[in-house]
């Protein structure tokens, strides 16, 4: 009888000890997840990945994600690309920036900035592209495609390098560009060529500095697809369409990169206006 | 004898049960830290807490951080910033922007961009003043100034949307004035008035934005001093010795919010230059 306590007493040991990791020691605290998910995560004594993944697919099935943007927006595209990525669903609310409708008192009154696109997570409301992608990668890091890397300082100080490079240094130049060549046409106003000769320079600069990286990298910051990556989409999509691309496509292994990552599916979707307007509420 | 096994047995499973996780657990992986403090973290079998604590205090002791900077620069001062609220000692190497080293071939090679900082921590380069200080503040997140939240998820996406807000919203029409009101004084040159009529208001849209939020809150993203708040140090220092310093004091809660930020010890350490000079290798 006590060699069956001390055998029992033995695999419970070596049972717990492989099996205990409480839920609030993976940097998630109680008040983030849903009360009924944190306490079946602690009373079953779950490994931390089990209760993680749980609390992350039971608990957010339905996230009742709510997306206000417009589907001809870059920054709205940025967001819809990351969650077409995590296969996520959300309910659109268009705001028509033809329109003018985000200048509206009823749309400050959501964004004081008066700028699309704006993310509300139950309670959470945010704003900025950059920010809401990030936050989403964060939040359902386990699910579809790993945007963000979680688990190496080397490999998290680099992906956030890359992403601030696209920040400071690729987007102000490609912005004056996709102003002045792709939406200054849309909107029946001619390019202004002084500003466009001023800004490729700029811009080719950077790219320079893009095809060294990548002619030993797949990517910028990785041999994977990152948010670093990402975030270059929807500019980079527009000036394809206009005499800046012989700037890209001049650029071998940019040129590799830009086919890279304008073919996933996420972004082709992203790009998919039918797809926002079709939609039904939370689902696609 | 059985009850005695028996109880060393419950006791060596309550022991185990409430001490072991194994550090790759915390998300952190052997590649990433000291090869002996991973294996000690192991062997022993201490908590994950215990383990961070270890790895990140001892094997980090003595960082070997090397800046690239230049004492006058708003960049690099924002990255000494987080480094003198980290309380952590570097290696200043100097790049005298004034003499334009920053655009010569040797620097070149270290930074293809021509900027400062860049940021050596042992293999691993960064720039982007924002990158390396998001890098510096997760990597040593257990010393110091807490900058950056990793806990709770809401935190993490309101501080970085109010990082982003920096970026895009606040740091364009800054950059400006600072150049214009602060930099080209500097340099023998005039202000153009008419940039700076233009972008005077932009700035004061933002800051209208950020008076309403900080009369319901201490600082940008939340109660406490964040990085939100840290970024936007070097521009409001350097224009509040301009004109455009009476945009800041005519919003009382923008006036506490400065008052309060540019008084920060870490902050004035920054601005020092003597301090930056006066280094030692490794000490300050």
């Amino acid at each position: 009888m006590g060699s069956f306590i001390v055998l029992v007493s033995f695999t419970l040991m070596i049972l717990m000890a492989i099996s205990y990791e409480p839920y609030s020691g993976m940097g998630v605290t109680a008040s983030d997840v849903p009360t009924s998910c944190y306490h079946y995560c602690n009373q079953k004594l779950e490994s931390r990945h089990q209760c993680y993944k749980h609390c992350d697919e039971s608990a957010h099935k339905d996230p009742g994600y709510k997306l206000y943007g417009y589907p001809y927006s870059a920054n709205t595209r940025r967001v819809l690309t990351v969650l077409y990525e995590k296969d996520l669903s959300f309910d659109p609310i268009t705001v028509d920036l033809r329109a003018g409708e985000q200048k509206k008192p009823s749309f400050l009154s959501i964004n004081p900035f008066g700028l699309v696109p704006v993310f509300e997570d139950k309670d959470l409301k945010l704003v900025e592209s950059r920010a809401i992608s990030q936050y989403i990668a964060t939040v359902r890091r386990s699910r579809g495609t790993q945007l963000v890397n979680h688990k190496s300082y080397k490999k998290i100080g680099t992906e956030t390098m890359w992403m601030y490079i696209e920040s400071f240094e690729f987007d102000p130049p490609a912005t004056i560009l996709t102003q002045q060549l792709a939406i200054n046409p849309l909107v029946g106003l001619k390019p202004d060529y002084k500003v466009v000769n001023e800004t490729e320079p700029k811009l080719e600069k950077v790219l320079d500095i893009y095809e060294e990286r990548l002619k030993n990298s797949s990517f910028l910051a990785s041999n994977n697809f990152t948010m670093a990556d990402l975030f270059h989409l929807p500019n980079i999509q527009y000036l394809m369409g206009t005499p800046a691309k012989r700037l890209f496509e001049s650029r071998p292994s940019v040129n590799r990169w830009v086919a890279a990552i304008t073919a996933r599916p996420a972004w082709k979707k992203a790009c998919d206006v039918k797809a926002w307007y079709g939609k039904k509420k939370n689902g696609y």
